[in-house]
């Protein structure tokens, strides 16, 4: 395994300081980034290791990393709903999918399932994205951009209710306000056996999804995932006080021939 | 997108019923595979679209499905600990780990992490998975024969606290008795800013293992992950009265240069 | 502070073994009590101090405990719902009922509730318990008696959904199929600030309840409680791997005049 | 049951707003109560029925409630940790305690367990609470004062691990920071049976508390309790995001003989 490369002009960067306060800047020639801990020049990030650390012109010491997907899409322009790590990973191993997997989404949103989704499949594999609202694909298409996937997504502006190009589809994932309403399409979408996941926010919607799914899929589930972050100090460990107490309720099924 | 071809002879087959049980089965021609519902002849699979059903000698009904990883992993012969879908997931996404990713595991078990881990570097990247019990390394092998994944897998009868071959690795997963004592074989084996993994059932466990990582590590968290189910029906939607209320404490963390 | 008397005859007893299994007896004499780990004669039981042991015929020494409440009600003969003690405390908090208050409740079912709410009140308070099941009615009888509750409690075989005829009560406690019809007269029962306290297993019920509130209630709170247990052992502590992931939801809310 | 008097001139009132916001004010005469949505004549509010409302004279409706308990400790001068409601009624019930036992606790903090303790024991029975810190003391006394409990409190100013002077008790409550030393003199003060409870915030103290405790308590159990509360709104319920995820744990056991 070979030692890997220095950072270069032009790539992102994750900047991170003892507290685990994260930023991601693109590394340039002549920019400086500031922060309320001080100053940096961009271009001294140049040919730097990550792990390795910079100092801001008042002392305080930044590590330098590049950044997983997860950094990447945390920081994502996002004018919609959050899906937070806990839900997608949970999510990409129920759904199955892998490299070379032909996977359907609706709605877009800011590309944050999108990135993902792309990220399992690709290079052999391919996202199909549905999204009516035209500002949000001029987003995606940044976010997506970004973290260099974006020639993995086929973003459509239709509205994924009314039809599903694809066919024999490896899964189907839908995260927009009404997803009961694009099961019919999805069910048609689908290959056999092929897995459907829902994300709704209410108890109401999820009821919605499953009446709809019938029993066109089966091996149907909705779950809901708490992160709790834990304490850790010698002696002292504890859960910490404040969680997230909810995000979303996940389904998932899988398409049955009738 | 291409029709999907159906069952072959050899192929691996999952089958569900109504209430949700599943079985693997094996495609094999003169075989039955007999279950309390009826029996089936393994034979009249072959050829079937996947997302079908066929009916036991009783006039039971099963549904056909090509298994995901998931289904894989939560079937294989598991004399260790389970690691659950939530917690693989959560782990999948903060490490960052992709295709081509190179990625040291220990100890091996029954292989279901190495499993997720070579299904999400594969073809390019590599798991090294050290293991000390010969009997665990040969239940690996099967599970991971069963699962296709073999080859990008290499199973190293050794102990990962004594020092670990492969330098410049891009995630080191821990889950194993005493993770504390390969924190330092994982910090040398790990490229800067690399991710490390460790799963531990007890809160001391926890605690050694974030001592150990000291700050050569950065982004240092420790989370448990609950997972609830609820049961969605049409105006009586509630959770589910049973839950597993534990797993497994996750702590990860990325190396830093001193 | 004086000594507490032994053990008497008619006394119901707590025995208690090392694996926390417990059983309630009634103390009589020329009685015995057998269970798996042998014989007692419960006549040996007078006269002991409670939190002393005996020992069965075959050599296991069970503890000898006075019942608490608690003790009492999760030993009640129970053909409905039970109402756990985690969701019973919080309730008791929330009402601010105490001595000397005026609780109406309904339904009685077996009579877990209404046991604590007499502990709560008595002797100068009481509990009016509407229940049309009369078979129920009896089943709290014989319960409310074996805690010496019973005269503090007045069971109507009544639909509370029709009319309460106190006024001016406390509290009112719901506890039965559709609440939400009880919500007119258990406004009328109300004094001005009074607490209604609503258990429902299903968000469509609590959602029916919140409604019929309407503006005449203030402070409307909906929560769900979970418990988990802990392992506790020297350097290995953790929590317990199964837990009850829902019990119900509880609603309350405080009368204001229109 | 006759109907409730009115506000009288003294009394400890409850003021909330739609939004559910609260206020403690002692209704006095030619005194005024100011808040960011206006100002209030506290003599207006003598004679008012609770349940009624007071507009400010900026038009805002405040409705007029006699405070629970609940009420009442959530807004007592709070310079320690608190208790939340959750935890509380769980103790409640475990404990078994009522009107007339004899409750020992330690340490008195601001008053908030010492108040709910002497709420549901007094009139006939009392607490005993030790506290070292002077400070606390005078904190407490004035707490226990606006809740009318104080003459069923002893208030000591001693080390509990040094010493109990009460003996034959029914329940000893410890909350302070090494609640592991007093578990010899709880077992001395307690009776036969009598119930202990701890709570702690750290697993480790748990750890420490149920070595000490030994096999001189039986029926030990350390748990956690979660609230989540639940948005309900019709066709919308959810819960909520946030949460506090973690206050303390609460281990409890009963004395037995040895």
């Amino acid at each position: 395994m070979k030692e890997q490369p220095g950072i270069t002009s032009g790539e992102t960067v994750l900047l991170i300081d003892k507290r685990g306060r994260k930023w991601l800047v693109i590394v340039q020639k002549g920019r400086k980034f500031s922060l309320d801990v001080g100053e940096i020049d961009l271009e001294d990030l140049i040919g730097k290791t990550p792990g390795s650390s910079i100092t801001t012109h008042l002392g305080k010491k930044l590590w330098i990393l590049r950044p997983t997907l997860e950094d990447l899409i945390m920081k994502y322009r996002r004018p919609t709903q959050i899906i937070y790590p806990k839900d997608l990973g949970y999510l990409l191993v129920k759904s199955g999918i892998g490299r070379g997997s032909i996977v359907v989404e609706a709605g877009t949103g800011s590309g944050v399932l999108t990135t993902v989704l792309a990220w399992m499949v690709h290079p052999e594999g391919h996202v199909y994205s549905y999204e009516v609202r035209e500002e949000f694909i001029e987003i995606a298409k940044k976010n997506l951009e970004r973290s260099n996937l974006l020639e993995y997504v086929t973003i459509k502006q239709a509205d994924v209710t009314q039809g599903i190009e694809e066919k024999n589809v490896d899964a189907v994932f839908l995260d927009f306000g009404e997803p009961w309403k694009a099961i019919d399409t999805a069910y048609d979408a689908l290959k056999g056996g092929g897995v459907i996941a829902v994300i709704t926010p209410t108890y109401k919607q999820a009821e919605k999804v499953v009446e709809a799914m019938g029993d066109r899929f089966i091996d149907i589930e909705t779950v809901e995932i708490f992160l709790r972050k834990i304490l850790v100090r010698k002696g002292k460990t504890r859960p910490n006080t404040r969680m997230i107490g909810y995000t979303a309720l996940l389904t998932t099924g899988r398409k049955v021939l009738l």
